[in-house]
């Protein structure tokens, strides 16, 4: 699936990729998916981390052109890996305009995704223990004009209204995912993107977390049901009240302690 | 997260969905996800055949609305999967205009994801197998205006051209998955719309194949050499030369077998 | 990967599976995996119902020879499952005596993954609807000997004890799934089996409850607070109690609704 | 879920899992799954890689004692994670006697899941890129002895020896995952180990390839063909030559380009 730039060989090998193909058929997309590779991330102003990405790289191939360079790609995740510098969300472009460039592809776009923690601070001891959420970071160039999308899934607990309501004592409750993906005007930090996800939930979650801590925890949450229509109107009055957010999806997805089903929302503005 | 039509106790429920919800966010979708149920399928004029399906059943909720009915989307599964007559992609429509109905909702879409299956016959020993293909039936009501979208996920042989072409013997293959994602003018049986993708590959899989068979397909896919974006291009270039077809979309996926990740190719015209 | 018993051809193909091979190296388990099939299964006394199985099975390879022939084990499945007799725990053994002779294998096992359903009545309401369960049937033949082993995980909610005794007022609960596997002297249904989980958690699970039973579920799993432990604990004493049970393992996972990990407990008696 | 050593409040919260149980049913494991966390590991005499891993922390529970700490364990986590020294498969053991003595328990368990990389130099252009291999340490403790078991899932390249055969050009190949589990009499590399699996397939796999590579491989594979009874022969035979190996398994998987099914094999000695 390769054509390398120069030949190792004395006898041309043939590039089989860079013949005429005449069915007049342009390719949206063309590249490599699932490619797993460890990474160093910044998020805003604090310490890299490093992760392990899966990525996925496509170009778009004009109608004439047989195949795209696969080896290319991958050889592109290798090289900015190796760099020094951490991944952030906004040098991350330039990574995205390389690609093209390279390529010689009239449009591309790249998708990482990968596990990003944040050390979290149990509300009653004070324990420090980091959590995990699964982020998407998207960058696509199309007609000279670039637009990245960030995604955060942010897990935490929804108690259902209607349940604390109807009953004398007790009201169920679950683990729920709410996924916030984002256009900007201006960065924003992951760190800050999924407070919106926490503040409006039921009770957010922690990796440790010492008995006082869940006492206050399983009483906030008490004293915060939220249906799942609940956690998306919430989250959503927030992303569209900031002013660095150009265009925003907020789903929320909660995993029903009394089915074997979820419960599902969605408001997109803008996606 | 539910609410009875008619209580079955004399001191009423509180019933907290009907509530007024004062935030002004209507919810784009909001109801039940990965359902799963049986359900018995007819493909065009073909016998039906029993499935299970996992089923999302969304609704538009409009802004002064708290929540939604869960219940009634849990009931409409029940009720049309104990229904004689077996669901088709003519009469899917009916169970979407039905839950919108029962709702009273503005908009609403039902997605259902099932194994189908078709009966294949070996090309040189005859024997039958069956083989399996990933569907997935979305229907959308929206502004009174219906649209259906059919998609189906079919494994395939790829073997690469450039393989073939610079090696002195062999050629590297391994199975591929062509996802055809189709919107119709008239419906589209489908075993017609998966042969599409087969009659592009290299070669079509099959459950249960004979010595004579499996010489034959090697051979066959040896002679028949598709690059991830000639498996795109040809599928593409069927599907818009189809009258029925409204609008496309082709996704190939090569599970490479001398990478551990894959080559992806995609064409979407109208979609 | 396969040998035809009569060639469909005048040239005889060469079968390289029956070939000596001279490593001293016997094959404990050697198969197809993942074949998805179309199934009718029946549950003790109950109507049978269609579903859907992943198949996996496995012979022994005696040091000697090369190769299984694989093709006989997909015409296994499409044999049995074209049969008009369903599936039941009982003749499950018939198919693996079969396979075992028809390969001639001095060993060999099956393995069947399928969703299964039972309809439930709702706690109050009376309302009926489906819940499904993840059911694997496990068979092996060694040294004339036959063991069957049948799994089912059984979807439940568990609140928590500990949470409950230290708050003021609610308590954390989420799903849970509690796994049984049992051999046993004389079949049991799978109906009943899965009722020890659902009578030992904190709740059991409906796919369609109305408010009134929504308040009696809420309430009930207040009542009946269950560690992870509790759960095992419960399970593993009513299948210790039971005569028709020869051995047995419980394991139950907490996708806790406080953290983004899983609490976890296993008892094994037996296996 | 949790009991913390030193109450942070004046009011005593009760210690609910420190109670006494009386259903005389002690609990072969219990703990935390799918804990997620950043790693330091170190591979043989490597330079130690950042990774990220999915922890299971159990002990096990005497009958008399009601429930387990669940936050010591994630709290064991956090303080590994955080100490300099990367993890080894040597210190490895030191963190499961710590849980033990922590938890007074009995005995324990630790599985920790990681993606593991090795630099690769493709066979002719000699470019350099990363491969990712699945990887499970897994320690126990019981009865004062101590029991380590090494897991690494190595993909690679099978190509079929009867198509071969049979067929007058080509061969069909695919992707296969073998998976190797050992426990050592002395410590093996992670890098030494894979490699076994990788010199008895068809072909090894890599991350980025020349066209030159690519026709290395592809008649490499060609002039190797495997059976997946040949590719869990080759590396059985491997490992029961290997002094330092007391015990394996090794199981091979392929994900046949002619079907939508598995090839499967497995050989055990001692595990």
């Amino acid at each position: 699936m390769n054509r390398p730039e120069h030949s190792s060989r004395l006898i041309p090998i043939p590039d089989v990729q860079s013949e005429h193909d005449d069915r007049h058929l342009a390719i949206d997309q063309v590249g490599i998916r699932g490619l797993k590779h460890p990474l160093l991330f910044a998020d805003g102003g604090a310490r890299p981390q490093p992760t392990v990405a899966q990525c996925s790289l496509y170009v778009a191939l004009p109608a004439e052109q047989k195949g795209t360079h696969m080896s290319r790609l991958v050889a592109l995740v290798e090289e900015r890996a190796a760099a020094s510098t951490p991944l952030t969300v906004v040098n991350f472009r330039t990574l995205v305009d390389e690609m093209v460039a390279r390529l010689g592809a009239p449009a591309g776009s790249i998708e990482l995704q990968f596990p990003f923690f944040v050390r979290k601070t149990a509300p009653v001891s004070g324990v420090a223990s980091l959590l995990d959420y699964d982020v998407t970071l998207k960058g696509e160039l199309a007609d000279g004009r670039y637009t990245e999308t960030l995604r955060v899934a942010v897990p935490v607990m929804s108690l259902c209204p209607c349940s604390k309501e109807i009953s004398d004592y007790g009201a169920h409750n679950q683990r729920s995912l709410i996924t916030l993906t984002v256009r900007t005007h201006a960065p924003i930090a992951l760190a800050e993107l999924l407070r919106f996800a926490e503040e409006e939930a039921s009770a957010e979650l922690y990796g440790l977390l010492k008995r006082a801590d869940e006492k206050y925890i399983t009483e906030y949450a008490y004293d915060h049901p939220r249906f799942v229509e609940d956690l998306v109107r919430g989250v959503a009055g927030r992303l569209a009240a900031e002013p660095r957010v150009a265009a925003f999806a907020v789903e929320a997805e909660n995993f029903e302690s009394i089915h074997n089903h979820s419960a599902y929302a969605r408001i997109a503005r803008g996606l």
